[in-house]
C-alpha cells in the first residue's frame, strides 16, 4: 500500500490513473471499495469483475466522472474456462459469456463511463467485442510479458477513429532493466511501444 | 489495513480465519495475492472469484493446507445477472453457470482444500449445489443484514452429517449495538446464532 501511494504521488495530475483492482463484491462492500479508490486515492478509473452482477458494479458507476472497466475477456489462459462458455439466450441462440458481459455492460453505460477489459492475447475475441461495442473504451492488457501481439491488438481494438483502445503494458516496461539504468530503460521501452502503437494506428 | 491486522492479532490461534478477499487476477498477480493472504497475514482460507479461470486460482490451491473458497452463487441480488445464465454443455444440455462453476471447482479439488461460496438468500440454489458437491465445505453468507433465512440455509447447506456449512454472519454481529455495550451485544448475537444453527442441525 505504501508503494501504491508513492507511485500515485509521483504521477502528474494530467495523466489519468487506472487502478487495476479487479474489485467484485456485494453492494455494501463495493461502495467502500469505490470510495477508497476514487475518493481516498483519487484514481480516475478502476477495473471491476462482473461475476457478482449489477449491484456489485453500481457503486462504481455512481461516480459518473470516473471510468469503470469491466473484465470481459481476460488475457490469461484460464479466460477460456468460464468466459468462453456458450450461454443460451431467451431466443434460443447461444453466444459466449464474454459477449453477454459486453452487451450487459453497454446497458449499464448510462453515464458513458463504462469500458471493457479484453486481453491482447485473443485478437479474434477482441475484434468481436469491438464490433458489439463500437464506441466503448477497451483496456487491452497482455502485450509484452504475456505474449500478445501489439499490432494485431491495435488493429482489432481501436474504434472507427483509431482510438479508445488503451494498450496496457506493465512488466515489459517495469522490468525493462534490473540494472541502475532501469528508469531510462523503462522510458525507452514505453516510448518505443507508444511509437509502435501510433504506427499501427496509421496503417488502419 | 491497520484494522485488518489488529483484528488478525486479536483472534486466538485455534480459530481459523477466512479472508473474504474475493481475489481474481491473472497468475502472476494471483501468486502475490495468495502469498500476501497466506504467508504474510497467516490467514487459513481465502475467497476467490472464478471468472478468470484455473490459472487465477491455482496459486491459491498450491497452498495445500489452506482453504480456497470459490464464489459460486453469491448472496446479492445481482447474482442473477451472470451466475444464473444457462450454459450449453457439450452434450447439448444446459445448466446454470453457478453449477458449471461448482463442478469445475470439484475437478480442481485434488488437495481437498476447495470450498464454495453460496448465499443464504437463495436456499434452492444452495440445495442444488450441495447435491452436486456432497462433501465440499460451503461458506454461506447472507444471513442477517442481507435477509437470508438461517434455518433454511442450514437445512439446505449442510452435508450428510449435518456439517460443512459455514454460516457467515458479519454485520448483524458487528453492529449488534452501536452503544458502549457493543462487545457484549455482539457476543450475545453470535452465541444466539450459534445456538439457532445447532438447533436447526438437530432437526435434520
Amino acid at each position: 500500500m505504501e508503494a501504491f501511494q508513492e507511485v500515485l504521488g509521483a504521477i502528474p495530475a494530467y495523466i489519468p490513473v487506472i487502478a487495476d483492482a479487479k474489485r467484485g463484491d456485494i453492494g455494501n462492500t463495493a461502495r467502500n471499495y469505490a470510495s477508497a479508490l476514487f475518493d481516498v486515492y483519487g484514481c480516475d478509473a478502476a477495473t471491476v469483475s462482473p461475476y457478482l452482477g449489477y449491484d456489485s458494479v453500481a457503486p462504481f458507476l455512481a461516480y459518473r466522472e470516473k471510468g469503470v472497466l469491466l473484465l470481459c475477456r481476460t488475457s490469461n489462459p484460464g479466460a477460456r474456462d468460464f468466459q468462453d462458455l456458450l450461454v443460451q439466450e431467451e431466443n434460443g441462440q447461444t453466444r459466449p459469456l464474454y459477449e453477454v458481459v459486453a452487451r450487459r455492460v453497454q446497458s449499464w453505460n448510462e453515464a458513458g463511463n463504462c469500458g471493457l477489459v479484453v486481453g491482447a492475447t485473443y485478437p479474434r475475441e477482441l475484434r468481436a467485442i469491438r464490433s458489439l461495442c463500437p464506441g466503448m473504451p477497451i483496456l487491452v492488457p497482455g502485450v509484452g510479458s504475456q505474449g500478445g501481439d501489439l499490432e494485431a491488438s491495435v488493429e482489432a481494438g481501436v474504434d472507427g477513429y483509431g482510438e479508445r483502445a488503451i494498450i496496457a503494458v506493465s512488466r515489459a516496461i517495469l522490468y525493462a532493466s534490473d540494472d541502475s539504468d532501469y528508469a531510462a530503460a523503462a522510458a525507452y521501452e514505453a516510448r518505443s511501444l507508444r511509437d509502435r502503437i501510433n504506427e499501427a494506428r496509421g496503417k488502419i
